[in-house]
């Protein structure tokens, strides 16, 4: 306990977020097909685990809703870990209405298996079609649901990157969004580094350039917080 | 070096399978959707590490070829990591000549996405349909072209356990084969126990009780053993 709070007092570098209830979501969902096989994408988890590490050390009062991966937890954070998409929106909702300030930076599956089994399937046939259904989007679902809190989205595409991303931030109800575009070296899946663009709904445009992610993360709060205290105004 | 070579010293508790060249396969493989989507399984990949382990320690030369899995690499082991199906195939193919033994523990995909698209699929429909196609069966290829290889197969069920895995240890010209049920708790995916039981070609069957994965191991190469020396007779 006395080693806990001496570590997380030399830790802390900044009050800047000091009582803020900030939600974190983080890494990919899982949609079962049967009892063995899912879908799923190439998130690692490392940029949401790498924000709620920053906004922990910036004093904030942290909840990271996780889905699977291999990342040990941070500390001074509270953890709620999932696995489907419908785990997460449930988890999310459950802590949006005291949240200040929510950023979604899982990769949320899109659809999921539409009849997922019981039993393992077995492999009879060479072809197969799975029959997949949308997933609710839990961003647009909170951008609907706002009153008062500052969301954050991200959008990792491929290609058209500015186009989706500010396209996503106003459908969606967002304040902020970080683009990325995976393929490009250093910004994709599981590493470290990325390289990302932040935008915002004031038309602001911020071109960062390559950086760890808990660089990436610590610029991103940065600007939370200077919306956030526009939003005071 | 030296730290090493002590470690390995004090490591191997025996030299049953001392100058044997193992080659096993482990975790689930990842078939891509797109550069973003991939379909796999449940697989930890912790069984097989154990294995792997295990036969280390009884002093075989053992390479791992391995799907994406959370596990740090066992000491004194090849590693080669894969990620889908056809490039475990390829690297098993490419160690099979000169491996007295193979033990197949990974989850390798059944199917994979026959058209995988090289841009991130963007969600406007609201269902969709993945087709599927077969991958190559790695196992059976391996039983094919055994010459006097030792192979050894798993068999992961939800149902008719026993039926399966008899099965496939025919089907797939095997030597032994390693069966449990997914759904039994302490038998399941992600777990460090097992509850296996163990099939070979001579109509022996072992059952034994819920343990570790590394003792699951011990016990599976001490069968392998058995049978390698009821070959050389």
């Amino acid at each position: 306990k006395i080693v806990s709070l001496l570590k997380r007092y030399f830790l802390k570098t900044d009050d800047l977020l000091k009582n803020m209830n900030i939600l974190i979501t983080a890494g990919p969902t899982r949609e079962k097909v049967d009892p063995v096989r899912y879908f799923s994408n190439y998130s690692s988890g490392k940029m949401g685990y790498a924000i709620a590490e920053e906004a922990a050390k910036l004093g904030a009062n942290v909840t990271l809703v996780t889905g699977p991966t291999a990342i040990s937890h941070p500390d001074f954070v509270e953890i709620i870990e999932v696995e489907s998409a419908e785990e997460m929106l449930q988890a999310v909702l459950r802590k949006y209405d005291q949240a200040d300030v929510v950023i979604k930076s899982a990769a949320v599956a899109d659809y999921r298996p539409k009849y997922p089994l019981d039993k393992k399937m077995k492999k009879e046939t060479e072809q197969l079609e799975v029959k997949m259904e949308k997933t609710t989007d839990i961003l647009k679902t909170l951008g609907e649901l706002k009153n008062d809190q500052l969301l954050v989205g991200f959008a990792a595409e491929t290609n058209e990157v500015e186009n989706y991303a500010l396209g996503k931030l106003k459908k969606k109800n967002l304040d902020m969004i970080v683009a990325n575009n995976v393929l490009t070296e250093g910004a994709g899946f599981g590493t470290d580094t990325n390289i990302v663009t932040i935008y915002d709904k004031y038309n602001e445009k911020i071109e960062l350039p390559l950086m760890t992610k808990n660089e990436v993360a610590s610029k991103l709060l940065l600007h939370v917080n200077k919306l956030l205290r526009e939003k005071r105004k």
